[in-house]
């Protein structure tokens, strides 16, 4: 299959580019890295990612900023930093994506756990992730020529923990590889509509 | 109580206010009819309708427009009417209204069923109910001085049978008594944090 990963340049598409390059031709994408650049929040920049690349059989996504921040301080214009990137950023590489894929083709986004399991300044993520895995449940019956979506929603990254433990006191950790077999049982099996929950 | 009641001349609203009337102060709005108007694209006139009403006990919104359409046709722009109006429309009236309701008071919005039972033509309605319902469980676990926050999740109503039962079939339906019941037990209850679905 030809996929294009985008946002391989992070810990979870370092993770993914190694559990599927062996099998798969990959494209790399990023803001500012990998074979090809694009910018979730601009549809111009989506809609020429697809004609450079071409026809692909998948579409992965570990890509989406979201600002963090407390409820009693956070304004309209920092969730709507989450709401033009991660979340209608990944509907948008869909929407426009779905007149690209080969048939029979794969989208697969990332949200996270904070969608049921929330923190002290997440609202904004979990809003962010509950409004992307509503979607993708509806888009998996309106997509066309078997096209399929579905959703990985890892827990915080053993990685990661350094970073941000600290906002995630007493919840269990995976390690990226395992986030990366989620993915790849989204690409490479053939179920729709799934949320793949790595927790 | 003093209760403010946004969408409270629609189907639900009107037995919301059947509901709680004999018991409680009820102050209606809408965005062209009741006590005052409000509208929730707009964040001034959030703030002014909370100025204007003053110390309240419990918001509750019956309210919140989204476009409907197929998911090969639509675009951002209508998605973001949704996201505008039922989503952020409703989770500014909590990062407003945190500021303007008494202490131990209580906010309840409207999602629906379709976040996770979607029909075709409802991908922009999955994505801002289900935004909107993790949105409230991470917001209950932030909110100061005891607020709370519920939302109640319908599914199609007995009144709106006629009118859009084509685009539900086989979905049960629920008389809005019945979900003016769910705002009850938020509004006079104590939890938070909870989606209350009526199938």
């Amino acid at each position: 299959m030809k996929i294009i990963v985008i946002g391989a340049a992070g810990t979870i598409g370092q993770a993914l580019v190694k559990e599927l390059a062996s099998r798969h031709e990959i494209i790399s994408a990023g803001r500012n890295s990998g074979d090809i650049q694009v910018d979730l929040t601009d549809a111009a920049s989506i809609e020429k990612m697809y004609q450079q690349v071409g026809p692909v059989d998948a579409v992965i996504s570990a890509a989406g900023n979201v600002h963090f921040g407390a409820l009693n301080e956070m304004t309209a214009a920092e969730y709507a930093i989450g709401i033009n990137d991660k979340l209608m950023g990944q509907v948008q590489l869909v929407l426009i994506g779905q007149k690209y894929l080969n048939d029979g083709g794969s989208f697969t986004l990332i949200s996270g756990a904070l969608t049921n399991d929330p923190i002290v300044y997440g609202s904004s993520v979990s809003m962010v992730n509950g409004g992307l895995e509503a979607f993708a449940r509806a888009a998996a019956i309106e997509l066309a020529r078997g096209l399929r979506i579905n959703v990985v929603s890892p827990t915080l990254l053993t990685e990661s923990q350094e970073s941000y433990g600290a906002y995630f006191r007493g919840f269990e950790t995976v390690p990226a590889a395992k986030v990366a077999r989620a993915f790849s049982k989204s690409v490479e099996g053939a179920q729709t509509g799934q949320i793949y929950q790595v927790l």
